[in-house]
């Protein structure tokens, strides 16, 4: 199959590129370069020395002999992308070409609207894309569970039946997110949801919960195959972040009560979950929602769990309880459902004491790159109003 | 109150300015000239010569001794925005800044990208500078009964209380708009609660309905005031627009069915509305959001009223069926409540014959600037398939 991959450089794109091409899939992906270029005008370091995209292709090229096609330039850019998908004709999408992190979207003024900008607009012009020169391949879109914040009753698979006064509707599930990255998300599941209605294009939008994990089975064949790496506070998910600071011996920072709750998933689980997705189409005229996690933890228990394992393999792991930066419930009712995926075959792999000790037994050997002073960059969730308002608002 | 008005130069922006500035406010008003660009690039007149927004503030002051203040620039130019925000320092922002039009959004790639550029990023710089420069200014935005979309329940005010398996919360009522342009006043709702939640910000969101009308009582002074009125498909709004076609002799087109319901308000209610949203501000930390509208009609009952009104003054008003350029429900339930604002007070001027015979006199006063073939311009909401795929998809 012909599958495009927007954002092709990223931790998840690069991963997923290498998946399908081993399985024998005609890839392409394209990059605008934006998390690297992000990552060094913020000094902030990747885990692993990544080659550029256009180097990493050649470096799979030659050690698969599959090609993965890249082409080097922006989702926003019409002309670029308009071409890349007619000429390439994909039977696929797969779109991460997003800004992924919330802290960097709470930046400032600046940071916002470029996660706007880069989010919704490259989305929008994704969708376009698609409808004028491919409009029944399939898309495939990462949402984020972020979209639907912490709500007090159970989240359901996207939609939600609801009855009023007697009256019946099927909606989008109720979505309320905790940042503007998050939020970006929902504005890109408005645009499908409405060009779906539309045009009948088929979309699979997949709200996944923070990913975690370094290897695939791809990146076992050469370091130099290995992801972009984050284990800074600005893009760093939460579990990868929190096992390179326990290897290097920086404490576990636990935002506030450290109760909250989010929905994880391995990396191999992601490839896994696009996999399904791919195999299972959507009908055209539809927008099919799954819920991409397998496991619930709270900051607390994650930080219990990888403490625990790094005492056992000799780490003296500290956990650090700070004032809460972010604007969010540190304690709530949270019950996501996340069975369509499961129904579909997905056999996920857990948060065992294994996976985190291979995690922290790769960190170790590449502890040299860890600069620590990049961990914790403070980005507060009120910037621009100084912290005594901060404090009478809330 | 000091008073920014964002989009000072539209059809409802300058009728606002005005009205505020005759009951003693201090008026901004700021405009990129957006309107009559895009008018000129696409062969749309304006019923009115409406003389440029700086030199009707002239004969504004000419008239009434009172200054609106005007600065050309672009929301979505930030250096702009903020310093227009700092310096004026407003106690209230009535946001008006957005492009307005349906077809217009759904004309193209550029179109789209357009109206999604414009809306939603400069939604998120007006956010950006309240909230750096006064953020205690209660920000009035303007949104539309189209985010909604017809769904097949009562559309409540803003919010819904859900009940689902024996727990609450409490949403966003669920939005499904019909275009392009209402899915970004949807995505500028997501943003403007995001930013409420987070920031502690005062917003009151209007979800207005299609406007008709022509004069306020400041326009009535002198014809040089009268506001940037379309009567073409793009950028005329239906009862405006049939008003036009039945003074003309222009068969009034009806899409479909033409059982589309939708809730409609008079100019003056406009006004009335803003004023008391502004009399009765939001709180702090609050998205309060209305309905604002006074009378649902079918598209079949308004060219009925207007065919009717226009015989009794002795003109001979044609109806055309013609096939829907548009994707959307012809025969739908339509439920809307409508309390809030009449609870604050409104006293609604409803679609009286009087009134719809008062603006075919004035058209017919201004009979020679219409240009007839700039009425239809047969905008498709699926325009890049072509109509045998569009017959295909539905």
């Amino acid at each position: 199959m012909r599958i495009l991959i927007l954002g092709g450089d990223g931790y998840l794109g690069w991963s997923t590129a290498m998946y399908f091409s081993s399985l024998g899939h005609d890839i392409s992906v394209i990059d605008n370069n934006a998390r690297r270029d992000i990552c060094k005008a913020n000094d902030i370091s990747f885990l692993f020395d990544a080659p550029k995209l256009a180097e990493r292709s050649n470096i799979w090229k030659s050690i698969s002999g599959s090609d993965v096609k890249v082409a080097m330039g922006d989702l926003q850019d019409w002309d670029f992308i308009s071409k890349v998908v007619s000429s390439f004709r994909p039977e696929a999408v797969i779109h991460y070409a997003e800004q992924p992190s919330a802290p960097y979207s709470m930046m400032n003024r600046d940071t916002a609207a470029y996660t706007l900008q880069n989010n919704v607009m490259g989305t929008l012009n994704m969708i376009h894309a698609v409808n004028e020169h491919v409009p029944d391949a399939h898309i495939i879109k990462l949402g984020t569970m972020g979209e639907y914040g912490t709500p007090n009753i159970e989240i359901e698979e996207g939609w939600l039946d609801i009855e009023h006064k007697g009256r019946q509707g099927r909606f989008l599930f109720p979505r309320q997110a905790g940042s503007l990255y998050h939020t970006s998300k929902i504005l890109d599941t408005d645009l499908l949801w409405f060009y779906v209605r539309t045009w009948g294009l088929k979309v699979t939008d997949l709200m996944q919960g923070p990913v975690y994990g370094i290897h695939t089975d791809q990146s076992r064949l050469d370091d130099r195959l290995l992801p972009l790496f984050n284990y800074d506070e600005i893009f760093g998910t939460v579990i990868n972040r929190f096992i390179v600071q326990a290897a290097c011996g920086y404490p576990l920072t636990v935002y506030g009560k450290g109760e909250q709750r989010r929905g994880f998933l391995n990396i191999l689980d992601t490839l896994a979950c696009v996999g399904l997705a791919l195999e299972n189409p959507a009908e055209s005229g539809t927008l099919r929602i799954y819920n991409q996690f397998t496991e619930v933890f709270s900051v607390n228990q994650l930080a219990e769990k990888i403490a625990s394992v790094g005492k056992q393999v000799g780490l003296d792991v500290k956990i650090d309880q700070i004032e809460n930066p972010r604007v969010e419930a540190e304690e709530h009712f949270y019950q996501p459902v996340h069975t369509g995926l499961l129904s579909l075959g997905l056999e996920p792999h857990l948060l065992t004491d294994d996976a985190m000790a291979g995690m922290i037994e790769t960190v170790l050997r590449h502890k040299s790159n860890i600069v620590e002073e990049q961990i914790f960059r403070g980005v507060n969730w009120k910037p621009s109003r100084g912290p005594s308002e901060l404090k009478a608002v809330h």
